[in-house]
């Protein structure tokens, strides 16, 4: 048997760190770096960032929308792109959001997990609206290959506020959200779970009822850099959890541009280890 | 200026019906079709729902994580279907319930609404775990398009519950969601809006709290058939709601097999029309 998603994950923190590089091929990005908005352009970007990424950190994550906006050709890049990561021996987490009910979400699971689609992805992120329950109870078959998901909680745009602050059980949806990750997650022997938590960066995590205590979820942290949080508060914002999170940057490494990529990540790597120490 | 979404849809209505057929390519019914569980096979499988769809109902609904399930070949696939669906004069909903923030939702809408990706879709499903105003901003340039999303607010599966009856200002998630969608589609003309509401047809809308009187948003039923609500109870079930909504059927037409398809549309069409005036 294959190890475990959150035991992978354990051994690639150990090795390289907890930094996770985005992949994000936004069109203005295309262009800042002299490439065409084409699937050319997103091709080189693609592997230019994977390139940068091997060696330095322990995971990176595509931006499935980008891929997507050039339909099947965009496809195509993605799915050479993560199998490069794979290759690098980078953890691949497609960020994808993806969520529906029964078969529906199986069949998606099947996509990022599976050998039809080519699309090679280590975990996934999904999105809760249809309930985690359903998600995860889908998701069990594929615990066994060593696949993993990050279910949305807390999330870093003012807007979620909306949906993530409505109270069930008595507290916040975001915490019944966490806490039902929590349960799932426990396990005797200690390891990180496999089924995560997204919890953004820029959040007062209090506010939103999430507890900052050590357990066993996963948990995957946008809004660093171009949304405002910074690495170097990475133990001031995660407290408890912080040995669990992968720290994922994109905007403010991409915007270095093709050449400074490299030096942009060892950058983002000393921030980030001073921020987990101090 | 193209017709608006509500506007296309009323038209559509008005000539064919409420029906809308879902193009749900399971593996399990790829084989009980006789096809190859392989892009070949959901070629076939889609093209000859789009035949006999066409001309008998307003629309079809692509589940798109079956063809996502292939990659990009099954996004090619995906891409010819809809293109036929659209060459039929048919009403496109790409099931793909996709939600994320700004910039990358906007990637989302130029994906399945755009030139670039072959993905034509006048309308997409939307989760809005991330707020529904994120994607209702984003969106806004793609009203002049003729385009339109339909965003999740009470599912047909019994886990949603867990999130869509959390409680937020003094009202059920689902009912604030659908109060939501109510002002943005408010306009003095009184035409159908370009941003709709999912409710699952095997709901008690009452216990959500959701109010079935007529009002302008477009609205999708997932449901019939196989998850357990029946069109003959159409009106009973949407009340004042019941002219706005498409009537999604999937499983119970597809089951039929590929040569009788076009007869259990027919049949799910009459059942439809008395659900309505009965």
């Amino acid at each position: 048997m294959a190890n475990s998603f959150g035991e992978k994950l354990s051994a690639a923190f150990e090795a390289k760190g907890q930094l996770c590089v985005g992949i994000d091929p936004h069109s203005h990005l295309l262009t800042s770096w002299d490439l065409d908005d084409s699937p050319k352009g997103l091709r080189e970007f693609s592997l230019r960032v994977v390139e940068a990424a091997s060696g330095l950190v322990s995971a990176v994550k595509p931006q499935v929308s980008f891929f997507e906006r050039f339909g099947a050709t965009g496809y195509e890049v993605l799915s050479e792109a993560t199998q490069f990561a794979h290759s690098e021996g980078l953890i691949v987490i497609a960020d994808a959001k993806r969520g529906d009910i029964g078969s529906t979400m199986d069949a998606y699971l099947e996509a990022w997990f599976g050998d039809l689609s080519g699309l090679y992805a280590d975990a996934v992120t999904t999105s809760p609206y249809l309930g985690l329950a359903e998600t995860s109870e889908v998701f069990g078959k594929w615990q066994a290959f060593g696949k993993g998901f990050y279910s949305l909680v807390a999330t870093s745009n003012q807007q979620g506020e909306s949906v993530q602050l409505a109270q069930v059980n008595g507290r916040t949806l975001a915490s019944d959200q966490f806490a039902q990750l929590s349960g799932l997650n426990a396990n005797p022997a200690g390891m990180l779970g496999s089924r995560g938590a997204v919890l953004g960066a820029t959040l007062d995590l209090e506010r939103y009822g999430i507890k900052t205590e050590a357990d066993l979820i996963p948990i995957l942290a946008p809004g660093f850099g171009a949304q405002g949080a910074k690495l170097s508060d990475a133990r001031a914002i995660y407290k408890g959890l912080s040995s669990q999170v992968s720290f994922s940057v994109s905007r403010s490494i991409l915007d270095a541009g093709a050449r400074d990529l490299s030096s942009a990540i060892v950058n983002a790597n000393s921030e980030l280890v001073q921020g987990l120490t101090k």
